[in-house]
């Protein structure tokens, strides 16, 4: 087993000097935290997870949960993450005070989850979840449903989840089918199936809050018919004691990693005795869901990253310790007198080195960026200002979600190739790292459906409000780019991508026009591959611009090597991964339909 | 379980249409066989894996291959590939018959093996390496070796390895340490460990016979001091009986994927009574091993094509019966009284199919020339042309092993996304493909060993005789295809590849000719990648040549649709990835260099 999982100066740096954490601090939500105080947060979450979460990685992966006896047996330290992370305030830490909480930014609580998911991606989850739940609950539901469920999930001594999926209805929610039938006794009545339901059981909790979308019978059809219920494992009688509410756990999931997360089959009210609390008005479900969507899509972008991670310190110190080859002398051949180099000496061995380390730290910057547009989003004093972070967080959602999760996979593959055949080997934790990622491009919406999102909805969100104000953001940073010699080369660069963008929409942007939706989305993962690179390139920069301050200003947080590995790594990804644009846009403009064509047997 | 995992008349089109195995057939060596014969033997291997092999595909993954009290247990079925695959002649078709072959080209065993490693690729290892030790003895022992050891080797009846592999001599084989002590009663002593054996042992096999590369006491340093020998787990004395020979089972290795196929930790010489025979001359081992490889290494890359076509079959099933949204309107809206769509009707699921068709077929093709290439090689009447196809196989091989390995990961993980959360559950299989097939990248020698042969030897190989021959057999399928208007522009595209390619050589060869080969080097995996692309672009260009006239000339060995199918995966490959090669040419021939740069930090 590696002993690295994260580098917590570079989730540091990211946080405080790129991201500027004093900036989202000044508001007056936060005014009892302060960049020290953070960093004591931040240092005890690295402890802990270096304690309770690191160590148990590959235990939960060799005994993964199962089911037993109609419950799900878990890992022990499902236990530990869930109730002393939940007495540290891992799962209350985004709330207000009012509501249990410590108005932490969540650009904070995301640096935390991300070190917890590098440690051990078996185990943020459960807490992960429980916070959704509750935020549900604290923003839409009534106050007797919050002051009756959620102490006890902020504690971490219940757990919550979401459930959307039906085994009919997975990307496709308008489908789904779980009723709830009113009474006249404050509750409906339930009755369905969920399936992949995330930390959906187990025996750590006295009690665990499903937040459920059914349709109230008689609803409209579709997205517009669904509604939102608090539909607890456990349910609270008025002298306070739980009663069985007829949730039973069907059966669990088996799957390729993540093995200690457990995914449950859920049954609701087999026995005609399921009680459920609609939460807000009844058709407005899934809109409800859908305002805490970007916050979820968040935290599966940072999982990917984080798992990426962990595998890129796993092989990095492999392969400053495995000796194996010579390095080539001026003829071309090798000199055997010498003894063998470690792998970290060869060029193709860097190269899989500094592609992980450029989509790890390129991504773990974007994801961390989301994070601060959503505290702006929610904190800043000015109503244009807020409109301006949440259109901006809009925009960059789907490739926050989906690029650390694509790349990813392939980072992770570049991980594992470093260590040859060991790689594939059990013993060495790479390819635990390979499986366990392997999710991370489905959950919260896959990658396809992310890509609709992007190009369907996003690049035209307002009439292209959405587009010119990204447009707008990135050009900034080009231009602080342009006032050093070392980066003016990469922001004229980034900039070129902008234009190749614009021209790309216009290319597509009129099949929309003309009502040939089918043609406009057909190319949408491409867009999506193409527009992450650009969008992971101006992460880059930026991180190239504090970094290229910090040498200059004489920051002494870091030593100098710290930031001139930053802009190596700069380097790496435009002279390696940006060009990659050049053949997605040359793809996306072709004007080949073969994908549309089913008029004929194309795929046999 | 899906219920198809190749498409037989896709493999029998590119046998004897598109290759041309009927001219392969003309050699004297093969007169014994026509294109019925081996129509007959095709179908029966097909049954044969239909029977055997398919249906224990996920069993196998799930009761793994595991060491138990000094030896190593495997599935059942590892007797039925070895038995009665040997007694169909799996075992011996390339062999001459004198040595109890079948004179069968190798174009015909490998589209045989393809379809065994497709419905199966935990057991045609144990038959292929039983083969290819088989063909080490036949070629370069002596007779009373061959006598001694084959003749139960290609029955099935005794297993066969390639012990090269030592825990610190893994890519670099120079640094072999096994040692061999010379006696005076006809065999070398053997003492030394060696790793990651495939097939090293088990208990279907009487007898397992190791083709072990050792250093005989006072050898050379490197690569010039190597030996091979005929280690047996049994040898026999002098009348024919079966005695220990001091070989050990250590322990066997825990994969990720591949699991019914061992991979072992033998020890040799522990008692110092393991006797080794010489094969051929002292010091010329890895010699002999080289000659071998370019069939180990085809057979590399058609198991990863293979195991892709399954991957694909499984997906294509799944698309086709699953419902799952609807498809878009011309306001870009859904209608929700429509019934859902099956998901192969939207375009971004047909992307990720015909993606998957194009890379399995291209590869299959581009695997079944290698073939072709080599039984030319061999059994052309005219010294010349046995140069020639000698040459063109040398050329090709690194992309023929490496391509389907690495794209084969990308395919199947489109594959396995075609299915949702399903596709990370165990009840699915395309998670087991996508494990499995993360080995073939790594087997006989890594990507990155591939693509410094590919760069650093092939494309100089007899100062550039070798990459102007690849380049005329490229150019004259280019200009068949410039016959038909349909193709015509594709074969132009492919011809500014070309140039492309020439481009890229004057920039990298001179680095070489100044003595900075590291410089030279440094990208050969991105060139790899780049030539993966224009090789496969050329197998599909010559894909549509043959489907074309075929169409033309009313062939009726297929329906028109299946020709039409073809010529629309050729425009998904030249409309959907090759343009990819713009991006990567553009990464070969940027300036930076800083991969090579070793002289600070930066990686960390």
């Amino acid at each position: 087993m590696a002993s690295k999982y994260v580098d917590i100066s570079t989730i540091k740096y990211f946080m405080n000097n790129v991201q500027e954490l004093d900036k989202i601090l000044t508001s007056e939500r936060f005014e009892d935290h302060n960049i020290e105080s953070v960093d004591m947060f931040i240092d005890s979450v690295k402890q802990f997870a270096d304690r309770e979460l690191f160590p148990y990685f590959k235990e939960m992966d060799e005994s993964p949960a199962h089911y037993k006896d109609g419950s799900i047996n878990v890992h022990q330290q499902v236990e530990r993450m869930m109730k002393d992370g939940g007495a540290m305030g891992l799962i209350a830490a985004p709330f207000d005070y009012d509501d249990g909480g410590l108005q932490l930014p969540l650009l904070v609580h995301t640096a935390a989850n991300y070190i917890l998911d590098a440690a051990n991606n078996h185990l943020p989850g459960y807490s992960g979840l429980t916070t959704g739940a509750a935020e549900l609950i604290i923003e839409f539901a009534s106050k007797e449903l919050k002051e009756k469920y959620t102490p006890k999930m902020l504690s971490g001594e219940w757990g919550g989840t979401m459930c959307l999926t039906e085994p009919q209805a997975g990307s496709s929610l308008s489908d789904i089918i779980t009723k709830a039938t009113p009474t006249n006794e404050g509750y409906y009545k339930i009755s369905g199936q969920k399936i992949f339901i995330s930390g959906g059981d187990h025996q750590y909790a006295e009690n665990i809050v499903h937040l459920l979308l059914a349709r109230i019978e008689g609803a409209p059809a579709g997205t517009k018919g669904i509604s939102l219920f608090v539909v607890p494992k456990m349910r609270l009688d008025e002298t306070g004691n739980l009663l069985p509410n007829d949730v039973t756990t069907v059966a669990d999931f088996e799957k390729m990693g993540q093995k200690g997360y457990c995914t449950t089959h859920l049954g609701f009210g087999d026995e005609d005795n399921c009680h459920g609390y609609l939460v807000g008005d009844e058709n407005k479900g899934l809109h409800y869901m859908f305002l805490m969507m970007n916050g979820a899509r968040i935290a599966v972008g940072r999982t990917a990253s984080a798992i990426a991670s962990g595998a890129y310190y796993a092989s990095l110190e492999y392969a400053k310790e495995r000796p194996q080859g010579r390095k080539l002398s001026s003829d071309g051949k090798k000199d055997l007198n010498e003894k063998q180099s470690l792998i970290i000496e060869h060029p193709d061995v860097r190269r899989m080195l500094m592609l992980q380390k450029a989509m790890v730290e390129g991504s773990m910057n974007l994801i961390f960026k989301a994070a601060k547009y959503f505290d702006l989003q929610h904190n800043s004093p000015d109503e244009q200002d807020r409109h301006k972070y949440h259109t901006l967080l809009e925009m960059i959602i789907p490739v926050v979600k989906t690029y650390p999760s694509e790349a990813g996979i392939y980072s992770i593959n570049n991980g594992l190739q470093v260590l040859g055949g060991y790689g594939f080997c059990s013993d060495f934790i790479l390819q635990q790292y390979y499986r366990d990622i392997r999710i991370c491009s489905i959950y919260e919406g896959t990658t396809g459906i992310q890509s609709q999102d992007l190009l369907g909805r996003k690049m035209i969100l307002n009439n292209g409000e959405g587009a010119r104000l990204l447009m707008e953001e990135i050009s900034s940073t080009i231009n602080e780019a342009k006032e050093y010699n070392e980066l003016r080369e990469w922001g004229l660069c980034l900039d070129n991508k902008l234009k190749e963008t614009q021209k790309i929409l216009f290319h597509l942007i009129p099949f929309a026009t003309k009502g040939d939706y089918e043609r406009f989305l057909a190319d949408a993962s491409v867009f999506m591959e193409f527009l992450s690179l650009v969008l992971v390139g101006w992460s880059w920069l930026e991180i190239g611009v504090a970094s290229k301050r910090s040498i200059i200003t004489g920051d002494k947080s870091h030593e100098t090597d710290f930031f001139e590995s930053k802009l190596d790594t700069l380097e790496y990804f435009y002279a390696y991964e940006l060009p990659k644009t050049i053949g997605l846009s040359e793809v996306i403009l072709h004007p080949s339909s073969i994908t549309i064509k089913t008029d004929k047997k194309t795929i046999s």
